[in-house]
């Protein structure tokens, strides 16, 4: 391996290969779950440098694991003896071009840094989520990552135009269009996303940008149940026309994680609700920008009509409407905090899991009661993207037994399955959800999976023993 | 074969197998432009039947070409030799679940069926062209069909939720997802949607329904450029915030070549613009539909604002809004003839294109320059859903010359590529396109594409011939 370690050197240049403690931070994820020793951590500058790594990995036969942002939550870029391929200096955003609303953006470009260009000229990359000072996108691009507006603006393979890949063996696949009709023969681009690194390493991509909403109206609602809370939904929808950018669940048990772990901040009420939502409303149409007399904006009008209306009904509890930016930015960061508040307790169970909308609430008394039987003590902290059905069923279990919390999450997935769901949502399956795959997919698609990727990286190379069960 | 044909009729019972006179239906495409002799037509009514087709004829190594609408415009549904798998049988409407926005239904579900039984729900299937009163879900989702609306529904993967698939040795592949989050494995719904039957026969889908506009503003507009075309959807997104449903552009030649077809229609307008458009605005909020107290609706006041003040700055020539459904009707009418009116000659040389929206005008310059350099007397018959760059660019040579025709074909081809366009737009690859494939796909997306289709279909038993250049 010294030789192809040489071999690296010679085409990346002394800083473009690490080894021993310099590889340190690629050699766990950050949930500190994993954690694993690499041959080398390659940091190419360019795609002809990325091609040039697979080349001679490929000929090696050597695994190579992709990485960027290593922001995941599922072990997508454990790699023991692997090379691990970092994106980390491919981090230049290429173009910005307002009038098209695309950016031309390489893999390591950071989720924030394109949040800060694309506002910069007066429009939004609408995909965004708590780590976005860190995810870069080949990663939300290998997972398909979700966040808090999928509701309004799609899952990211719904924000991409085109993307450049590497396939195993180092040939330049470009599928980098900025159309958005491109009917050309099979659709690799949706196959590579998603892939989590298996199939190809992606490069550069094509994103669409949309207009920046003019104004937010965001509020924090108590609700007597899930089943009012659609409601609320549903209304708010009606209302603004499709205008609602994220309905996020926190139940009293996360909430009181949350201020378990900060202890400095404030509850969203002076009353301890069980069943609280955030509400976002986005105004994209000038009329619902446009403050009015009393300097209000339309958009914020209609929330706060739905809102006393469902109050008057008892349809809604209470509800604070953010008067501010900082107001705002206080509601979303107890949201945003999910990770870190379910890390503040080891072992902890993850499960990423979705059913639908209406199936929310069934599922979580299910779960409760599966849960409750296996290991009474167990605490589960949930938050969930009400609006997608996307459920995060994180548990602290009572032990570290690693029986019990496959059990768990075995148990969480029968009850996700008998309503329709699936047993994974946006996290990917990386490691963590091997086991599930084995047990849950279609059996046929899991054979015309592993056919897909036998075609792609018939040596087995790229990202090995992850995604396609052993 | 006479033993296969038995062995199917065993299998699908009598009416199950057509042979001779009976299979004439499934021996052309609608424009005539393709004839061929299959060898039988197979009548499926459950994916149990297909399952069994496709096992038999695997087994015999007999090519199989899936057939539902057979409304296609490059000739992805010839089949010399071919055993005809039609699903016009499998035509059930499973589902429509009004409170989940979802359809499930089967592959030979006519659109315009599904367009009924959505809006008797108050929503609304938005995919919709021409021909949709005889083109099947089989068919829109093997070709990924894009129509009148894509502007702001997306194209046709945008409208799927789920799956289910026959591949090529009758195994069944359950996709059937009815989820907006959903990662679990490489995404094979988007690799078999699009791929015009090649990889595996979808026979059923979970397609996503949305909410019906409440009302519609709909005009035809005469502007002095297509750059004035494009300001003018600028403006009208901006005030409505992105409420513009199709956006049609129709040339001075396309308007006379459908008034030669149909004498007795009248003509948009008194004089004879070079440039007009077809402008839809859809109204998704009570706000955008409530009449006011001159019984104007705000999305039709918002539309003839926009158009007063462009036709004040000389960037709208004249204007006529739909003042009722019928004038409304007569718009579209005059729009969705296209196929009809292109075919009023022969030969007819289609030609199915995107380019950026802002290079329209500039590719229309340069393919009419190349053209009248190729065939001086040729004419161009152009229409084109402008809001997404995709143009259908008919031509009537002077003459019936396979020659000429491909000449016609690969200049064109070199103005949109030279403009970042796509060769193949919404009408797929099929037959017609399998030269420009050649020409022009990304080597490495040809050989990514080709080692895909072997590991899914490695005897080449589906639609042989098509989307893969020979």
């Amino acid at each position: 391996m010294t030789k192809l370690i040489a071999a690296l050197r010679d085409g990346l240049g002394e800083g473009g290969v690490l080894t021993g403690d310099d590889a340190a931070p690629w050699s766990r994820d950050w949930t500190g779950q994993y954690r694993w020793t690499p041959l080398c951590v390659v940091r190419p500058r360019s795609t002809a440098e990325v091609s040039e790594v697979l080349r001679l990995c490929h000929a090696a036969g050597q695994p190579v694991v992709p990485v960027s942002g290593n922001t995941g939550l599922s072990g997508g870029t454990s790699g023991a003896g692997a090379v691990m391929l970092s994106m980390g200096r491919m981090n230049r955003i290429r173009e910005v071009r307002a009038e098209a609303r695309l950016a031309v953006v390489e893999a390591g470009v950071i989720l924030s840094s394109l949040h800060d260009a694309a506002e910069a000229q007066g429009l939004m990359f609408p995909l965004t989520f708590g780590a976005r000072g860190s995810a870069m996108v080949g990663g939300f691009l290998g997972t398909n990552a979700g966040g808090s507006n999928v509701l309004r603006y799609g899952n990211t393979r719904d924000l991409v135009l085109g993307v450049e890949v590497v396939l195993a063996d180092g040939r330049v696949m470009n599928l980098m269009s900025e159309l958005h009709k491109d009917n050309s023969g099979l659709n690799l681009r949706h196959l590579v996303i998603g892939a989590e690194g298996t199939l190809g390493v992606i490069t550069a991509a094509v994103l669409k940008l949309v207009p920046k909403p003019a104004a937010y109206a965001t509020a924090m609602v108590a609700v007597p149940s899930l089943d009012a809370a659609l409601g609320l939904l549903n209304d708010l929808q009606r209302a603004t026309g499709g205008a609602v950018e994220a309905f996020e669940y926190m139940p009293r048990t996360y909430l009181d994680a949350y201020r378990a772990r900060f202890p400095d901040t404030r509850p969203p009420f002076d009353t301890d609700y069980e069943t609280t939502v955030l509400v976002e409303v986005g105004a994209t149409a000038p009329r619902d920008a446009a403050p009015d007399a009393e300097g209000r904006v339309p958009v914020a009008v209609h929330l706060e009509q739905v809102l006393a209306e469902r109050l008057e009904a008892g349809a809604v509890l209470d509800a604070i409407v953010a008067q501010n930016d900082g107001q705002r930015a206080e509601m979303w960061a107890r949201r945003e905090a999910a990770g870190e508040v379910c890390l503040t307790r080891q072992p902890m169970v993850n499960n990423d899991v979705a059913v639908p909308l209406d199936k929310v609430s069934v599922f979580l008394d299910r779960a409760g009661a599966r849960l409750a039987r296996l290991d009474p003590g167990a605490v589960p902290v949930v938050v969930a993207h009400l609006g997608d059905g996307n459920v995060h069923y994180a548990v602290w279990p009572t032990c570290d037994d690693a029986a019990l919390a496959d059990a768990i999450m075995e148990a969480v997935e029968d009850e996700v399955l008998a309503l329709g769901g699936s047993f994974s949502a946006e996290h990917g399956i990386g490691l963590t959800k091997r086991p599930s795959m084995a047990r849950r997919k279609d059996r046929v698609a899991l054979e015309a999976m592993r056919a897909v990727k036998a075609a792609l990286d018939p040596k087995g190379i790229l990202n090995p023993g992850k995604v396609f069960p052993g």
